[in-house]
């Protein structure tokens, strides 16, 4: 009789199940449920009003997902819920919420449901920005050894600047919360009925370091004295490794979800991380790049190496018994929806409306005929700042080689070579600092539906690129880990690795860099390293006037 | 009873006449005619086929703008021909002919009708680049000490680079022509009957020096030994300086025009330079902006100062007495073009439609709203590479500063400063080497039609702009310069800067700085000249790189 597990990836708006065969890695069924509150970034649901940069969310979205999308894979595909041997989750991380010491949201209380710090605060919630830049000056002050594994820089996005925004700005709310709790892992304490804390946030989020653990107390002291027993108080010192499993799912949560009390629950996971297993990745050295409105890169190595700009590094981080090494690129496709919106002429829409195309793909028709190196145009993809390898949000856009002949499609292509670039540096920074990286694989939207993008990253970091199988990847990452909680015994897997092998999965296609192109980006890409270096590394700082002279102005 | 003048302007696509009262500069009519056989450029008018940047033109055209324009004017006035004291003539330049001892031009000759060698080289005619780059090697080889004269690089568009190729090309047309002149000095020679060469075009296009005289034999000698003797043999060595008569109507001219014979002609002239009296300049360090696709800046200084990146230094080449300096920008007016063309969105279209309005005037509104520095862009203005102060055709254009946040009218109104920026590194490239830059007045197109434009420029060069009282400058020029050749006893000027105050115009609108604008611009203009030094002077030739690289990637 074939086993199943179900993997559930919670989005940014949305949470969906999918239920995998566990022999075949085939997704039998599917179901996707919206978030009824969705992000709340201007008012609260009873319309209280939030600052600028806020992003909540509400955790009963959370367990409604899994009302609904587990019931739903269960009936479309007709499986016995006795078939299925385990539950996965990913979420979005730092995504992060306060809770009582039984796991009951603050939020859910009535003296707490009008107060916004009660919530989830949500990864894109951006307003703890000083409290992170505070932070990263007492860091480096004190010249704390953990902050170089997150490439010099903490952003405001994790979970410390987050909670010490709560302490500053809502301290009855600091004060009521016994845990200060990944939706990661309180998602998994939910279905098991049981806190755990998985190794992926705990490192890349909450500075946590298998080696050395926390921070020290005095470091948490010197940015408030309150904080100085933080993490005993409000975090967890029992981090579990990615792999393991998490516990079993409870009566209550088999009511939930028509899933077989006792069914093995994997630990908490993030949904890129997550999606490493899914295309089959199952050792070091091997990079996935989920593509699409940014690009996030995850590795894994063999050993702890300080590599300057990148997210971070973390024992199991990725996958058990591994360092995870993360990078990320914070404009791709948004770089290419920029253009098209703010530069396409209209005389390009009636053409292509008339040869009745998507605008897109009328636009790639007309870049794909290029040449590298024929448009003579050459960019620095920093539109939306630099993630890594530079860690920094106030570097901007920069072009160049525009001629009275320049077409918008070569101005297209050179903004996709642009982000090609950024990849090729975040791949050489590893390999100077001695993390290797040997094979390449992309998954996200745009691996799955740009050809022409594909083709030009392969040509410009000079190695084959392998295209995930599944559209939907964390998910069924999340059934991948789901399986190895469940063990062999089970009809499972003991070993995470050989889950990956046979569950994971890329497609037949695969990108093959075109000598003669590797060649001519070669040079390409010397020039934008020179170019990425003097207005990133300090020789000319224009970019960073410029946009402190433009806040400036924009305040009169 | 008043008297009158007339100007004949030779564009590039017509000519026009203008009938001016010599009292108080009224234009009284105009026509205009446009020339049947235009720019040949392609074939020649009897479809012999012509290479890649040929640019040619029939002289017959220019006749016909005579006998058609001039009569028009008398008609359209009612003015008699017996108050007509003077004619004045202006040509783009170096827009140059062979012919032979009486003047016919060799294209007249049936011999010769069908061989493209015998007609006008246009200004524009680009097809004597390879003879230019080798002069300029021959020329710094020797060390020449004119070429210093004209920025240390002469122009492919200049009388020499043209005359060479004829030599190498057409060397029966060499041998049978006995002058290479300059269309600017045939239409007077048409006119009134005897060879005259103007300073001008001698000065900023054949290479001769008041002081020193052409070129040695010896350098001639060494471009090609046939050319030895090319001055006494093609060219002419009697020189007259602007503002002088050249002669009075033959019965032959007279016929043509309708004007009386032995009207005062005046001696030839340039397009841009005739300009000068026209907005009343009467003498040095008062700079006139000639604003149109591309920008021409005229200046009059005392002294003879070799200035890098200028166009050319010429005695008596603009008024009499004087230096002439000029210096230019090969993309103003084409670089917004381009970006209507090439970049505004569809979505802007549809809502300048809905607003009724003009794209040019629809954008402007939006960017007039800017403060400057407010869209953090900042551009080298290089999309047609740089005429001065860098005299390089292979720099290409240059923005940074985007975000995702970046709209069209920033983008717009960023190459509207890149310009003001590159007039002003034409300005302080005079003052640094001690030519004095002491007013500032604009004609041409976008003087006229842009007040956002002007307010920019005054606001990045922080000097109060003047504009051009008149919308046919050139003609009103020429017509000052008639009224001197015609003298005072006739009712005219013995002295060309008292026709120049009385005739030349201003309109009232002066377009002053913003104190707090030019304080703005005065940062962004130093970061301007970081970058144009940086990409422009050899720290980074990543420009001259792509340009080649793209060059070979084309031809495969």
């Amino acid at each position: 009789m074939a086993k199943y597990t179900i993997g559930v990836d919670y989005g940014s708006l949305s949470g969906r199940a999918v239920l995998v065969n566990v022999k075949t890695g085939e997704e039998v069924a599917s179901s996707v449920y919206e978030y009824p509150h969705a992000v709340m970034d201007e008012t609260l649901w009873d319309g209280t009003e939030l600052g600028p940069d806020w992003a909540l969310q509400h955790p009963q979205d959370y367990l409604d997902v899994l009302g609904k999308t587990i019931p739903a894979v269960l009936k479309e595909s007709g499986i016995n819920p006795e078939d299925v041997i385990g539950v996965g989750t990913d979420f979005t991380a730092c995504t992060i919420l306060p809770v009582k010491a039984d796991g009951t949201p603050l939020c859910f209380l009535p003296k707490f449901e009008h107060n916004p710090h009660a919530y989830v605060k949500m990864w894109k919630h951006h307003a703890a920005q000083d409290k992170a830049n505070k932070l990263n000056e007492i860091a480096a002050q004190r010249k704390e050894p953990w902050l170089q594994n997150y490439g010099g820089k903490i952003s405001s996005e994790w979970a410390i600047p987050k909670l010490w925004q709560v302490l500053d700005e809502a301290p009855e709310v600091y004060n009521a919360m016994d845990r200060w709790i990944e939706a990661a892992d309180w998602i998994i304490w939910q279905l098991c009925g049981k806190e755990t804390r998985n190794s992926c946030t705990a490192g890349y989020k909450e500075m946590w370091n298998k080696r050395t653990g926390y921070p020290s107390k005095d470091f948490f002291k010197a940015l408030d004295p309150c904080m100085e027993n933080v993490v005993e108080e409000k975090l967890g010192t029992v981090i579990t490794p990615l792999g393991e499993k998490a516990g079993e799912l409870t009566e209550k949560a088999a009511k939930l979800t028509g899933l077989r009390p006792g069914t093995a629950v994997a630990i908490g996971n993030v949904d890129a991380h997550v999606c490493v297993p899914a295309v089959g990745i199952d050792g070091p050295g091997k990079m996935l790049a989920i593509m699409g409105t940014s690009t996030c890169h995850i590795m894994m190595g063999t050993e702890e190496k300080q590599v300057p700009g990148m997210c971070g590094v973390v024992a199991d981080g990725v996958m058990p018994g591994y360092y995870g090494y993360e990078a990320g690129q914070s404009c791709v496709g948004d770089h290419f929806a920029w253009f098209i919106d703010n530069c396409l002429p209209a005389s390009y829409y009636e053409e292509a409306k008339k040869e009745g195309k998507n605008i897109h793909k009328f636009l790639r028709a007309k870049a794909e005929k290029q040449k590298p190196g024929e448009s003579g145009l050459l960019a620095l993809d920093w539109w939306n700042g630099n993630r890594s390898i530079l860690v920094d949000v106030d570097l901007t856009g920069m072009m160049l080689g525009m001629t009275l002949q320049t077409k918008p499609e070569e101005i297209y292509r050179a903004l996709i070579e642009a982000t090609a670039y950024g990849t090729r540096a975040i791949i050489e920074n590893y390999r100077e600092h001695g993390v290797p990286v040997n094979e390449f694989f992309a998954s996200g939207g745009i691996s799955q539906k740009d050809p022409m993008t594909m083709q030009i990253y392969a040509d410009v970091i000079n190695m084959p690129i392998k295209i995930a199988g599944s559209l939907q990847g964390p998910a069924l990452g999340s059934a991948i880990f789901a399986a190895k909680a469940a063990g062999k015994a089970a009809g499972g897997y003991d070993d995470i690795f050989e889950a990956a092998r046979t569950m994971g999965k890329v497609k037949d296609t695969v990108y093959t860099p075109i000598p003669e192109n590797a060649a001519v980006y070669d040079k390409l890409y010397a020039e934008y390293k020179t170019l990425h270096d003097y207005f990133g590394r300090g020789d000319n700082d224009v970019m960073k006037r410029l946009k402190a002279l433009k806040a400036k102005q924009a305040q009169h």
